[in-house]
């Protein structure tokens, strides 16, 4: 087990009309700067009471609204000055993960003398932010409780992932019943997002941390078995809370520290995300098989055969045998049982004009401990998902 | 899924050399109270290390030395009777559980204008503490990570469980190699006690909080792995590690929050120590095989059946039977593996003439979401286990 710091200092409140406790933001100032999207949160009353209970709690609200399903760095930008002009105390973001993720960006420019995009490009140099909170309508990227947060540059094709400590929510209120509402499509998507996450630290080869694997399986194990579920019965309460407290734990530190994540998965979909805009969690399910398939050999098939043993059920004494067939099960279970989409195709990439360059800056992403890709080896994974 | 607040503020710092991060303690204050038990730091070095880095952070110590291994009332009031006359800042606690739980009622009562014993029988009126740290040197109690301490009165037979928001450290230093020189007994002792934690929380009747039911499994399974390789190979880095982290996880909300534990086995003990001062992790290895036949029906019986399924790769289609296996096996792993005692007669409690009261007092902290039991079902069970 490598060294390393677990500090997940987030309050979690779970669970139906925990949005009550968003009075506590009392305590952190007097005015918040409320963080959404595109309005679902208008349409299904969250916004309604989220501004009744602060409005009773003293607290005065500046919006940001309009985050963009994959968040901009202009939007970033326009929050940074809304928190100078209107002398913001803290950041409340209400919505899925790009939406937080946007929120904590802003609050880390609100207290960063520069442009937020260099927080992007560098975490380290987001010394310090507001006080954040967030209340969670969206089970998928786990930013309600961790320390990251990916923002784009559409106009240089560009997105990146940033992190750093003071971007950790301070309180997240997670209400399974507020996904409910969330169509099937992001439904599907946000599993294969939470499945990927706990996918790029449990493919990791050092052996030594055991117990992260475990509870690797044991958050894997819960995702294929609500993720039908929410699918066939969106307003089953313990799939959705399931499904929202798994996705938490895929990121928060339980399963990679301590492990040395290799994080593949991820910076070659955020390519497809900054050149074609596609939904990050449909981009992972097309990708997540083609690279298991090219990266399974002699080496790594013990690994994903413990994974079809572990979380599917798989049992036999040929591990290359039981890996495929737990790689196969993996797109099956992406494709058939959450009618996500099986080929890039699908969500409208027909050629390959932008696989070179995309697999070159996704190359930088992917030198992790499991299996280092090179630009030639993604070049070949967006073709075979193609 | 039940309601639940989680909230895991401690920083860990987990590995070799990590107790050099003890120089940040200099940002809550100049002085220290540094806990201790009989002095085994001494004897490996820690203690001197720890001195080392406290002076040159420029932190003077304060040494309440001398805890127990069921830490007493008396020591806690001599503690803080230290931070009062000393002017302390801060609580250090170096050692295992008993010593970290000694040391968060100190940091409490000395916030406190009352008896501390208050604070054990009514953890709500510790309202506030000194900030409190540790370095841990036993895998067990999970002390390190969580908002509990058990506190005894020796005078009165009374041994009682406590836990406030406040008592949560605000860092603790994981070094598995500190626990390289625990004894075979201990480390046996304290693998039935993380085993006991999971256990308390996974036998419960809820349904819904199935993403908990996984990860306690992946504990379990972590420990079962690495508790006879810790046995055989005492500084197995990894066995340390896994078994150190699992520890952590087991008490710290991960597999309890969001279930409503039952918590029956650890009352019962409780009264074996408060009576016989025996080893705490001994006391619940030979009663948990025990209970789990006491409380084994056809109602109780799937749950079983799942723990030998998912921990013991059990299979079958008659719960009772796997139930059964599983039980069977647990014992086994106690008695054969860990070289537990099986009996209480083993641990020298040859008669039963305190089992009536002890099973008064109990009865009180068993009425948990899982069987609950009565007076005459404890008595029963301690006298099976005789």
């Amino acid at each position: 087990m490598y060294d390393f710091m677990f500090h997940v200092p987030t309050k979690i409140y779970f669970g139906r009309g925990q949005i009550s406790h968003l009075a506590e933001l009392s305590d952190f100032g007097q005015k918040a700067l409320l963080v959404y999207g595109g309005g679902s949160i208008k349409r299904n009353g969250i916004y309604d009471e989220a501004i009744r209970i602060l409005t009773h709690a003293g607290i005065e609200v500046v919006e940001l609204s309009g985050v963009e399903p994959n968040p901009r760095i202009e939007t970033v930008r326009r929050g940074v000055g809304l928190c100078a002009r209107e002398g913001v105390d803290m950041v409340l973001a209400i919505g899925g993960g790009s939406t937080i993720d946007c929120a904590k960006v802003v609050a880390a420019g609100a207290r960063y003398d520069g442009d937020p995009w260099d927080l992007v490009l560098d975490g380290s140099k987001a010394a310090s932010a507001l006080p954040i909170f967030s209340v969670l309508t969206l089970s998928a990227t786990g930013s309600e409780m961790d320390a990251f947060a990916v923002i784009s540059d559409m106009s240089k094709n560009e997105k990146w992932g940033t992190g750093a400590e003071c971007m950790k929510p301070t309180m997240s209120v997670l209400d399974p019943s507020y996904t409910f509402s969330v169509s099937p499509k992001q439904t599907a998507a946000g599993t294969a997002d939470m499945m990927s996450h706990t996918f790029e630290s449990y493919f990791s080869m050092d052996e030594g941390a055991y117990v992260q694997k475990r509870l690797a399986e044991g958050l894997l194990g819960t995702m294929i078995h609500f993720g039908p579920i929410a699918l066939a019965h969106p307003d089953d309460y313990d799939a959705r809370a399931n499904l929202m407290w798994a996705a938490s734990h895929a990121i928060n530190g339980l399963v990679s520290d301590g492990c040395s994540p290799a994080w593949c998965v991820h910076p070659m979909e955020h390519e497809l995300s900054a050149f074609y805009d596609i939904t990050h969690g449909e981009g992972l399910a097309i990708l997540t098989p083609a690279w298991m398939e090219h990266v399974l050999d002699a080496q790594t098939a013990p690994l994903f055969a413990a994974y079809g043993c572990n979380v599917w059920g798989l049992s036999g004494v040929d591990d290359m045998k039981v890996a495929r067939e737990a790689i196969s099960r993996t797109r099956a279970f992406f494709v058939e049982a959450m009618h996500l989409p099986a080929t890039l195709r699908e969500v409208g990439i027909t050629d390959e004009k932008n696989f070179e360059v995309m697999a070159r800056k996704a190359a930088d992403g992917c030198k992790g401990s499991f299996v280092a890709l090179s630009q030639d080896d993604i070049v070949e994974i967006y073709r075979a998902a193609l």
